[in-house]
């Protein structure tokens, strides 16, 4: 399997993402990675790492996107950014994946832009697995597209569900609709209208209907779907509630310890790599023919060598062709 | 002042509900609460409680709305229940003030019907208190309006800019829309629309410009507009995952100490209060020309004595004629 990383991409790049890559060079003998980038720094930083195999390979992509930039703009002003360069790797066929920590709306944009879409796939969607009290749950589209419609929210039910039996490994996903209120007129036209896609069509089975905000942390559904702006909305108050709660409790908590503050620290920190994307290895754009794999932006090394891996087992589970046949097969709407 | 008091709104309805209306009564002489529902039933319990003052009265309602029942079927089927006859007792300009900890849905619909709005107010919307790391922030709307338009929107930042200077004591409240990035093309055409209406309207130099859902609980800004929809997530999702995670903090942190357990436990129901919206004296519906105030389903008498207080501070600090005077003095759209 060959996958280009986008060597510039997230805020420490591109040390932390060299160093992720040979760590999973090391680990998977039949993995190849592109690193896309800037020639010259790239060749330095890995002269400077020490690696000496075959397997890591470097394309030359002369702009970098910065993090807070506009995608639109970088999209007009950077047609050989690190992004857009792995994105026409993937359409030549050159490689299997793309990995990148870089500008989420540009990564996106920039997959849009090659029309790489899988047979009978309306718009493709980001997934993200986030912690609940019943284990793990995919939320999605947590911002790939803006203006859905009910159609493009069942493909996300029918993709979702595919993520989560295959990578998460659960067995029967169940899949709930996010909304406002548990009875099946709640919300707008468009949650309305998906309702009646998901309890009548060829999912109805795992359906389990409306789902709200406290739900998804208890647990309610495996596959959560929502309209990205929606979806953008709940993963980032998720992760600021996050971080401002474990802040706080660490400072109150350990503050009215005396003896025993070390040991409540570090049940902290362990608590927090939970909570951490890193872990998780990375959020795909479901949808595309091939794979892309969108890591948070603080990414260390660690995140994206689980990205590189979750690339590998992406490809190995037939993800893709799974959709496919199903998209296919059972058409709704 | 005169409230109505929903007596059979809430989970553990109509005991907390009659003890927190005695201990308000207790703390402020200028206060009269008028219990709304079975009259026996009340009669009963205000006996039972030993109160033998005279300014706790009882009005009929012989329904009681169910809290998980569909609001539209409840205002069909039950025209005497405590929320409508709460509602009836205001629009007869008999109280001054509507607090229910029922039926969120219901009470809105029961008040939308009325039409007893504020000059120049569009839509009524809900302004919840949520804590952040530089405070409190308000959040408005949080489902009262699901098809909010850009005047709407705009409309809540008046409302929830002089709600958070009167009620939360914030001398210049900053102004955000939440959105899904920061630059001003982010989001739909709702978002553009009234992210140039905030941008460029009588609100300008209070509007600091698009919040992310991160940027919530950092504290970016005290106001947060939003529509009811994403607003009503963005609340449930916050409770859920604060639930979540302070229970498994509690039981990792808990867990991995010795002799401090019990220290540990102490701190966490501390910090636990400060996430309850018992404490912040619930919800009102902003644009009501009166005020209602919205419980949590789960309020106990501590919350019901807050928000009765609340509403004697709402009007004490002349919030609905501010309101008015500043959208027909400066109207936009």
């Amino acid at each position: 399997m060959r996958i280009a990383l986008d060597a510039m991409g997230g805020d420490y790049a591109p040390e932390p993402n060299i160093t992720g890559a040979i760590v999973a060079l090391q680990a998977d003998p039949a993995l190849n990675v592109v690193l896309v980038g800037p020639q010259d720094l790239l060749e330095a930083q890995v002269a400077a790492s020490g690696y000496n195999g075959d397997r890591l390979s470097i394309v030359h992509a002369s702009q970098v996107v910065g993090m807070e930039e506009k995608p639109t703009d970088a999209m007009r002003q950077k047609p050989d950014s690190s992004i857009s360069v792995c994105w026409k790797l993937m359409a030549a066929r050159e490689v299997d994946a793309v990995v990148s920590a870089g500008n989420t709306g540009a990564v996106v944009a920039s997959g849009l832009k090659t029309r790489l879409f899988l047979k009978s796939v309306k718009r493709p969607g980001i997934a993200v697995t986030l912690p609940t009290s019943a284990g793990h749950a995919v939320l999605m589209d947590v911002g790939a597209n803006p203006s859905a419609r009910p159609s493009h929210l069942y493909q996300y039910a029918v993709m979702g569900e595919i993520y989560a039996r295959e990578v998460l490994r659960i067995e029967s996903p169940k899949i709930g609709l996010i909304n406002i209120g548990s009875e099946d007129v709640k919300g707008n036209d468009l949650y309305r209208d998906t309702y009646r896609l998901l309890n009548e069509g060829p999912l109805k089975d795992s359906f389990v209907g409306n789902v709200e905000g406290r739900g998804l942390y208890q647990g309610e559904a495996d596959v959560l779907i929502c309209e990205g702006f929606v979806g953008n909305v709940v993963l980032k108050v998720s992760e600021g509630m996050a971080d401002f709660l474990m802040k706080e409790a660490s400072r109150q908590i350990i503050g009215s310890l005396d003896v025993e503050r070390d040991k409540a620290k570090l049940a902290f920190q362990e608590m927090g790599k939970r909570f951490r994307y890193h872990e998780t290895g990375g959020a795909p754009l479901l949808g595309i023919d091939g794979i892309c794999i969108i890591c948070h932006g603080s990414s260390d090394a660690h995140s994206i060598t689980n990205a590189l891996r979750g690339s590998a087992m992406f490809k190995d589970r037939g993800i893709n062709s799974q959709i496919a046949d199903h998209l296919v097969q059972k058409p709704v709407a």
